[in-house]
């Protein structure tokens, strides 16, 4: 027994920080480490390997790069290579060089390289097909979307009466740095019945019973495509949700980290920023952006951006850039990344057919293997008694809803635990597959689900896991009718 | 005039963020990035390109980077280039690949590589000739110093009457941080006559007078090599403020990322976690390293970690990995460089005279050129009239100490700033020398400072700025007497 007296215990710590959970990484994951660990020194389980769809991390299943990307990098980092790479690579190496001044080992800017920042404001205007184009000022380079928006969090959030206006389902991330702001979550609840909808009449009642109970909503997050629930919203919707936060003066977070990932016909990715231009309403609004989703894939290198897309205070403005100075600089690596992204090479360029046609045909096959996927997971879920998943038009997650007998819901609650969460670690216990509790994006109370990626490769294992799945899921409810 | 009503002005964000001030970042180099422009589109100014003396970047003055080190890292982003490297470099290249599992597009662990937290926990025990070797769950990687220290402080600070005792002067980071936790600083004057030495008679009246302010003291910030101040502090001044934290149940955050910058004779870098083992007292140590300074200087690329040094609460272990998680992970090739900083090749590994030679060599030439610089720098600023500056006995800046002349004091509060401000911002106008007023790092009142880095390359190229500045500081002064 541990009798030491130790300086600093849980109640000295900050409170809020303590609260803050994040399901993504949460219980289920752990106990999957556990399990992994346990495998390795010769316990036996029912299989050899756990397998991780609890999170959007497309390169763990064999996803490639795209290798025009990571040959300019390679070069970037280490010159000598360069002569080594096509002529394609070299020209855009030397562009990056010839205007990054010192080279990736020396600190940027804070709001990040100029460069990149010029040809992602070309991206957002060519996206949009707009005549205005963003001013580089106004786009700022951060060490994947997270960090931008929890920086956006902890600037606009003053105190315990401010509140955040989230989706339910959610992504952890919001409720886990609301937390640690010490601020309010007011939750609206996407409508599941209808491809999880966002409607006006639950905004607005989510709004008046917030300030009813002294919460002033300061924020209203958007994420399209949907993450966890995987929804492309029409145009209606988000002139809905503008004029919504227009009208009540809230500031919109748009969480567009997921624009390249739209896979059915009906659906076309739409900005905020391209809605609220067309509108000409008085509201601002903050984009996010990721190199980590998409075609590109790239978590590990941590790269993304924050636009502000419409017009903000200039104090604010101030205030935001500095408040990114104090954490120095993006990581370079990252930065260069969402350049890449936004900028395939092409003819204009300078660039070989060759060198364009292989990009293409890259990206090609990443977006239509998970296009076949999203098809795949909607219809095997469907096909499991018990289990519903509305459509995955987008995004990389199916967050379907299960059926969970009484009696099993009873028996998760004698445990003095979430029935989703039971759910999950049977799963887990029996079959090696790893997912997320629903509990842990909030839901609908009296409802059940959980997230898991389509992100399994070869498009044959990710059928025969479904299977596995499927029949794991009949036969366990089964025990508990 | 904008007569438009904005959601979000000043008033409504978080206070504590709109308080926080980074000066590295600050006035003076913002001013300097104006003037830039202003050069570019023609405007005269009494120099050709203006010399950012403010921040501690060494490859934006030429530094070269490792090459080893450089090359293995081309090799992890693309696979295809590994033919063309050495065989030492392919070794290494295979050696993280065969590790990390799904390569560097993958989220990693939220604490980062297993492999690069072992090849630390080698370091650390090798570095310090302890019996003990860490537990790499006590090793965190971050994206950079600044990271781990901000995460900490958020974690540990809990409500406005947390204090956090801090060098005075000290890293801005930290006052900046303090004030947006919402947390109080309670500064600790070092001694600039002793060579900026930490006394432990001021460490006890700070305490006391914070006490007596109803402020509780949780932290003790000791930055070792001193940033600004260069000083090197010796085992007797670790044993006080380590004896002094444990009496009075204080955790110590220990900056030591100028550890391998230790330039004099009659100093060796000991870390706290060394001295901590032998005193064997009840104490709370946490220790932060970057790639950003010593040798490898690799400020763009973001990496570092933070060891927690001594035993602490499991639940307080549990929530900073907890709070790690949210962030997802550290990047990927920052990881991999704190890596390979703590990694030489060596013959056991199996490698080639020629890679060890040509690695030492590297390093042996910056080493060696900072030490030249940093005697040349201290040399040339006690040879200026009205300025003193202590030894440059580590770390990568001069501190020096001016005397302005009582008018040139009122002539700067006249115009409502700080004097050293005033005299920061005309030997920028006149000479391009951008430093950091002494203010931005806190100061004895009524003294005082600023901070220039002695990073210019090459050594010549340092001399004749050196020349400019001490020109400049007589003749600027002399007006004034």
């Amino acid at each position: 027994m541990d009798i030491e007296q130790h300086t600093t215990t849980v109640k000295d710590l900050n409170h809020n920080w303590v609260e803050a959970q994040y399901a993504v990484r949460g219980l289920v994951p752990a106990t999957a480490a556990k399990i992994q660990e346990e495998i390795k020194s010769g316990k036996q389980y029912p299989f050899d390997s756990i397998t991780e769809l609890n999170i959007g991390n497309p390169q763990t299943f064999g996803q490639k790069p795209i290798s025009f990307n990571r040959s300019v990098l390679a070069a970037m980092l280490d010159p000598s290579v360069l002569q080594h790479q096509s002529e394609d690579v070299q020209r855009r190496a030397k562009h990056y060089c010839d205007k990054i001044g010192f080279g990736v080992g020396a600190y940027s800017q804070s709001a990040g390289y100029p460069v990149v920042r010029e040809a992602l404001a070309n991206f957002i205007q060519r996206r949009d097909g707009t005549a205005e184009r963003p001013n580089i000022n106004d786009i700022l380079l951060t060490d994947g979307a997270s960090a931008g928006i929890t920086l956006m969090f902890n600037l606009l959030l003053k105190d315990n009466k401010d509140g955040v206006m989230i989706p339910i389902p959610q992504y952890p991330l919001y409720s886990a740095v609301i937390t640690q702001c010490g601020a309010q979550q007011i939750p609206y609840y996407l409508v599941e019945e209808k491809g999880w909808s966002a409607e006006q009449s639950e905004l607005e009642a989510q709004y008046e019973k917030a300030k009813q109970n002294g919460i002033t909503p300061r924020i209203l997050v958007c994420i399209n495509p949907g993450n966890p629930t995987g929804q492309v919203f029409d145009k209606q919707s988000i002139v809905e949700m503008i004029q919504f936060a227009s009208q009540k003066k809230i500031v919109i977070f748009a969480d567009e980290v997921y624009q390249e990932n739209i896979y059915v016909e009906n659906k076309q990715f739409i900005s905020f920023r391209k809605v609220a231009l067309e509108l000409n309403l008085n509201v601002e609004i903050y984009s996010f952006h990721s190199i980590s989703k998409g075609i590109t894939g790239e978590c590990g290198l941590r790269g993304g951006y924050m636009e502000i897309t419409t017009k903000i205070d200039q104090d604010v403005h101030f205030q935001i850039h500095k408040s990114k100075t104090v954490m120095l600089c993006p990581n370079a690596i990252g930065q260069l990344m969402a350049g890449l992204m936004v900028t395939p090479p092409t003819k204009e360029e300078g660039c070989s057919d060759l060198t364009i046609q292989q990009y293409n045909e890259e990206c090609r096959s990443i977006f239509v293997s998970l296009q076949k996927r999203a098809a795949m997971v909607t219809q095997f879920l469907n096909e499991t008694k018990g289990v519903s998943c509305q459509p995955i038009e987008g995004a990389m997650y199916a967050f379907p809803k299960i059926e969970l007998p009484e009696k099993f819901i009873q028996f998760a609650k004698e445990q003095n635990k979430e029935p989703d969460v039971v759910y999950c670690l049977d799963l887990l216990n029996e079959t090696g597959l790893v997912v997320v509790p629903g509990s842990g994006f909030l839901q609908y109370p009296g409802t059940y689900h959980f997230r898991m990626t389509i992100l399994i490769l070869p498009e044959e294992r990710l059928l025969a896991k479904m299977k596995i799945f499927k029949e794991w899921h009949e036969t366990h409810m089964s025990k508990f009718q």
